[in-house]
């Protein structure tokens, strides 16, 4: 890639550091943007993103436009993999994001607090926001977008869903002018990297779990990842996006995979299934009211033709289903520096393209989103209509599975197999599939099974089925 | 989606159809810019793509301003699935390329004339081109983009590859911030429906391909598929975007599938691969000059772990390894009216985007490509270093093994196994993989035991292992 001839038209007000200018003219007259970033957080994904703004041949040439202005660091002190000029570090946050010499800001903190105070203070002082921050934007999207469209500025979130994935992008864009019936996907990696090791090694989830923290794919407190909560983060987001709609996470369904057992995967694996903890928004089939949405969380029987099945150990896909095009996957490394970095760059990058056709001062809301300024009806998870697997433990007696039989078609479920698996010590273990039944029917029928009136019976797991 | 308020501010010059107006208003004051569209061809993808205009609702709000102005077609006769007004229609391709009411020109006709030359003038005449064109492309690519740069106009090509997946934009932007280490596909539907109907029926190529022809998924003249060259067009244009140089069609070395049977299906599983056709496009490894490439297309036995094997059917796939990244894999239906009207209609609003940033009159080219001026140096076939796999037949005699194993040797080509697989009628059928070998030495080495000089040899398959 030959080298931008840059020319100085116009430093930055500090005049000091070379990598501040503000505006170059390269080869040809092309008109060369320097955008300052200021980096909260040098962490792993901050790091990843310095490395790359720091070695830009033979990558995108507008790389070479984004300049480390600030970085914020908890520790001015420690040793870091990256080297920047130690003027460029501060610990005071706060300064990073109302400095005139920042044009982007990039925070890559996580959690909630300061990181949303400080991305909406950042738009405050018309600073544009790139963010890796699912946690923020799924809770805080309204409020942080309502912002920056009062400042006309651009927060942009690739990074935030599928790590190094081109997802945001494509769905908001390319994939949009589709009629988008659904987007499902694997969008937690330390659930998927648990799952994958159970399949394969026949382990139960807490032995698992602990070597997965052992090994870093887990942390300590891995409630976020085996609860759903982060994939319910997630597909808040990109259920926004998808559907141009607001999507109020308490409204999600969320299960996660704790009560996932080896006996369960290994029952699954006999029928045809991979489980896997999938996100999925859809709009309500059949509905004639456009803003009903299913939105949920849960470990899923996925049938092992479907892509989404073989989509092993930290990776991520997302999949999506839309009209005209039929189906789409997305599938690449959800999470870890490079990846993430990779996805913060390229927003950065479409930033400086950005501001290279815009001119100064206009408003950039335009472009930005097509959202709905409501939020968009969610059908309670009852009202679901999909095929169940139920595993089943009673007394092992004639007659038992007529019983089930009949219950479950009391409350209209229609079941496809009820198979007896096990035998011992009196007790039956029997493995139920249903075919599309509406959920909260279903629910009915357990709890009418669970309610001992006439068996001991026990329902240790209820799993949904693609 | 609220409807826009439009209010007509400037009429387009014909003054006719209220689908023909040029710029609007819309609510909140937006600019509104209607893109008038002319169509060359209304056959399987213009036909999908008019589908989709004519019925923006629940799509990407930017597809309401795109209109249909005029449809060029073979005849005015004919019955046609979309309709559209009779005066939109015309015969007369080159009064579309030149029709002054006409913004942008898509141009799905195929081939490579009048294809090339309609393009051209369209561009004379300042209008932007969206082409699913990927023969003309890759032959025509230099010429045309050249072209644009002069004319100041925008040829977007998401759909030449990868029908409706999104391949162009997210490797030209998104990825691009990565350095790309390799890009490799499956990307001719043909072939892997074909070489997924032989391995899942061990039923050989010609009796497959005679039953995809009355299927409708192989032309009468299968050429460009089953040989490879829709795939070598393909590779050509994206090893073009991944590596931003200009890639010579010539220069690809291209084998097809023909001569794949289901012996060697049979034994590529056995040995734990699927046999699917890639294009593959990689820097020269290890090479201190940047501007060395191998980009080749042929049939590859494929490590039935890595996700190109589960990729069956119609589909295609795009893998893409870059750095910090690691690999990623975008996938899809390759072709058919839908997906690719998808990425013709993902194109036109990524037009209109630009034309309501952009400033009119102003050079589109800064963000059009970085494209080098010059030709990169592709390496010669006969220095890629690989793993082959090679099926011999023999006489069958004590020491063949020997033999064999001895002439590889002196070539400097290592051997991982040597099975005998058949026996019969005095002849012997073995099996070779090699471990990363230069392929020049091992064209020697086969070509010293196929000259018969100490053994009747026979070399029925060669291919390379990924």
């Amino acid at each position: 890639m030959a080298a931008f001839d840059v020319a100085k038209l116009e430093v930055g007000n500090d005049g000091q550091s070379p990598r501040r200018r503000s505006v170059f003219i390269g080869h040809a007259g092309e008109r060369v943007v320097a955008l300052r970033v200021g980096l909260l957080g040098l962490g792993t994904v901050g790091s990843g993103t310095a490395a790359i703004l720091l070695d830009p041949s033979q990558r995108h040439p507008l790389v070479r436009e984004l300049v480390i202005a600030r970085a914020g660091v908890r520790s001015l002190e420690k040793q870091r993999s990256i080297s920047l000029p130690a003027e460029l570090l501060t610990t005071d946050l706060d300064a990073i994001v109302s400095d005139p010499n920042v044009d982007i800001v990039v925070e890559v903190l996580g959690g909630l607090e300061p990181a949303r105070s400080l991305i909406l203070k950042a738009i405050a002082h018309g600073k544009h926001v790139v963010t890796a921050n699912k946690a923020a934007i799924a809770r805080y999207g309204d409020e942080i977008f309502a912002a920056a469209r009062a400042a006309g500025v651009y927060v942009a979130i690739e990074a935030a869903v599928g790590g190094g994935i081109p997802t945001i992008q494509p769905l908001k864009h390319a994939l949009s002018v589709n009629r988008i019936r659904r987007v499902l996907g694997i969008v937690n990696g330390t659930t998927n990297y648990i799952l994958t090791r159970m399949a394969t090694e026949g382990a139960d989830f807490a032995e698992v779990l602990a070597d997965a923290q052992r090994l870093g794919y887990a942390e300590a407190d891995p409630t976020a990842d085996v609860d759903g909560l982060d994939a319910a983060d997630k597909i808040a987001i990109l259920a926004a996006i998808a559907f141009s709609d607001r999507v109020k996470l308490d409204d999600i369904h969320c299960e996660g995979i704790r009560q996932i057992g080896a006996t369960d995967i290994g029952y699954a694996e006999r029928l045809g299934f991979a489980i896997k903890l999938l996100a999925i928004a859809q709009r309500e089939a059949g509905n004639t009211n456009d803003d009903a949405l299913q939105v949920r969380v849960h470990p899923t029987l996925v049938p092992r033709e479907h892509p989404l099945a073989s989509i092993n150990g930290v990776n991520n896909a997302i999949f999506i289903e839309g009209d005209p095009i039929g189906e789409v996957m997305l599938f690449g490394p959800g999470a870890g520096a490079g990846p993430t970095a990779s996805a913060v760059v390229a927003d950065l990058v479409s930033l400086v393209a950005l501001m290279k056709t815009q001119p100064q001062g206009t408003d950039l809301h335009g472009l930005m989103s097509y959202m709905r300024q409501a939020d968009c009806r969610i059908v309670p998870i009852t009202e679901l209509v999909t095929r169940f697997y139920a595993r089943i433990d009673c007394i092992d007696r004639p007659g038992v599975i007529g019983y089930l039989g009949t219950t479950f078609g009391k409350h209209d479920v229609s079941l496809e197999s009820i198979v007896q698996t096990d035998r011992r010590e009196g007790l039956a273990e029997i493995v139920v599939v249903t075919h599309d039944v509406r959920e909260g029917n279903f629910r009915d029928a357990l709890a009418e099974l669970a309610s001992g009136a006439i068996e001991q019976i026990a329902i240790p797991s209820v799993l949904r089925v693609l």
